[in-house]
């Protein structure tokens, strides 16, 4: 699952524990340290840890920026990441910098901690429901963005949306895919989670089919609802088949977390975060008696969501 | 210094981790996983801490790379830096493989412990000696046998070293990097060390300046003796101030660990070292009364050395 779970010398203790680096993929070096550090600190929400211990950063440096470049954009990745790290009460202690010929960014989440402190992913009974914590389409968000400089691509996409809807949901995206599942993580342990992970590189289904297949239990995942960033489900629906975003198989950036939760609980769960955070979550789907399958329905609601950026 | 220390929220442990990431330098898959590993763990084993508790694998496959390649390649990489994990009495368990243009390869290491299973690297006193426990030139090696292949290269230094000399130093570099600093960690307890570092990118002199402004004590080192792998010096030599390995900067990969020991211990510590791996080490210099600065001595001894290959 996101992170692995090593069970320490030390009487109860367990270290847990992920990584996770990629490529930039937004113009703002700030805000890409920032998703980076995000993104790597998902995992352990996943896990309902709400405490990093520690993180390392790992960056690589493109060998062909010029110096100028460089020195320009490589300290604002270093401040977003650390000022993230920060934000989430934890500290970047070590790491590594490499030249590469791609810029390269992410990091190393460790946690110590007894086993109150995480929470199996695999429980999810018969009658609990599926939360999830952020809402779709980031990378139909960033591809479209960059589609406004290339005409013969924004082309496919123009009778549908606009440059303006393109550049808000682009910052709806660096917003969200930079915000912290903290919250998720702690409200995991108050409204009893049966175990959770986050939405990235294999989309909503991807993650989802993982999930169900670490379960002891023999249940299925029906997912009815599929809450989008404004617009996206119309951009990538304008694109064919390319994002599978209707599919569930669109890849996000540091998404929001998948949470199987008690049926009465999730109502309160929900509410929580968005007095907390300021953030809505949806009730996408249902646990069933099953053979560990995850899917989509046929024609599942389509909810566009417009949160508010800070 | 090589790894960071971070105190936990449980009573007297301390998380101690190091990560570390580089570009594959042997043509040998199997033989660079297990280099990796070994030069991740080393970091640990600067701190004397002889278990580590996890393994992350850090890993970027080419994209140039076809299919085969590909599936011949990372296999043995993964399979070379498993084993070596295995040896050191840890496990791999997590990690993250990316696409990249340049092959990549490293690693996290994770250990929790108390106090008295580290050793801080700042407390060398007047009248300790200089331990080191791999010779240098693991570089100049390496590079020597790319050169078989340059005809141009290979005559600067055909008239100091056999084809067959250089490939000798380059399977004993093999060896050497391969080899786990650990039997040195765990006699550092043993001989009562008062700090270390591990040798690797900025060369012998350059991690012994590191170490030395780590120092609680006002003290300096000198370096009077170089153990170097045999020939390697001539060759260092031949190509003039390119490696810099006499002046003390020649990278080194997965280098030995430079130890501060107590004068009367430091015989006992290299003899026990060779009992048990088989491999030496050698008093290479002295802490003397200083302003935190190490130097080479003007006409250092080279020792030239021909480990045994397992």
């Amino acid at each position: 699952m996101d992170s692995c779970v090593v069970p320490l010398r030390q009487g109860g203790l367990s270290l847990v524990q992920t990584t996770d680096f990629f490529y930039p993929l937004v113009d703002d070096p700030y805000m890409q340290g920032k998703i980076a550090c995000a993104n790597v600190l998902s995992d352990l929400y996943a896990m309902g840890v709400k405490t990093c211990d520690n993180m390392l950063m790992l960056l690589g440096v493109s060998n062909k920026m010029s110096d100028k470049e460089r020195d320009t954009v490589v300290p604002l990745i270093i401040r977003g990441f650390k000022d993230l790290a920060e934000e989430a009460g934890t500290m970047v202690q070590g790491g590594q910098t490499v030249l590469n010929p791609w810029v390269t960014i992410g990091g190393v989440a460790t946690t110590v901690c007894p086993p109150n402190e995480f929470i199996e992913p695999g429980n999810a009974v018969v009658g609990d429901v599926l939360v999830l914590t952020k809402p779709l389409g980031t990378q139909v968000a960033v591809n479209a963005h960059q589609w406004l400089d290339e005409p013969e691509r924004w082309n496919r996409i123009r009778l549908v949306v606009s440059e303006e809807d393109v550049e808000m949901s682009y910052q709806v995206s660096m917003f969200l895919m930079s915000k912290l599942n903290r919250t998720a993580a702690k409200l995991m342990h108050k409204y009893n989670a049966h175990g959770a992970t986050d939405i990235t590189g294999f989309g909503l289904l991807g993650h989802a089919k993982n999930l169900v297949q670490h379960q002891k239990n023999e249940v299925s995942f029906t997912i009815h609802n599929l809450p989008i960033i404004a617009k996206m489900a119309a951009v990538a629906k304008a694109c064919g088949n390319m994002f599978q975003l209707l599919q569930g198989y669109s890849a996000e950036t540091s998404g929001g977390l998948l949470i199987c939760l008690p049926r009465e609980q999730a109502a309160s769960f929900c509410k929580d975060i968005e007095s907390e955070d300021g953030l809505q979550s949806w009730i996408i789907g249902i646990v069933e008696k099953g053979q560990r399958k995850a899917r989509i329905i046929d024609k599942p609601r389509v909810i566009e969501v417009t949160p508010k950026i800070e």
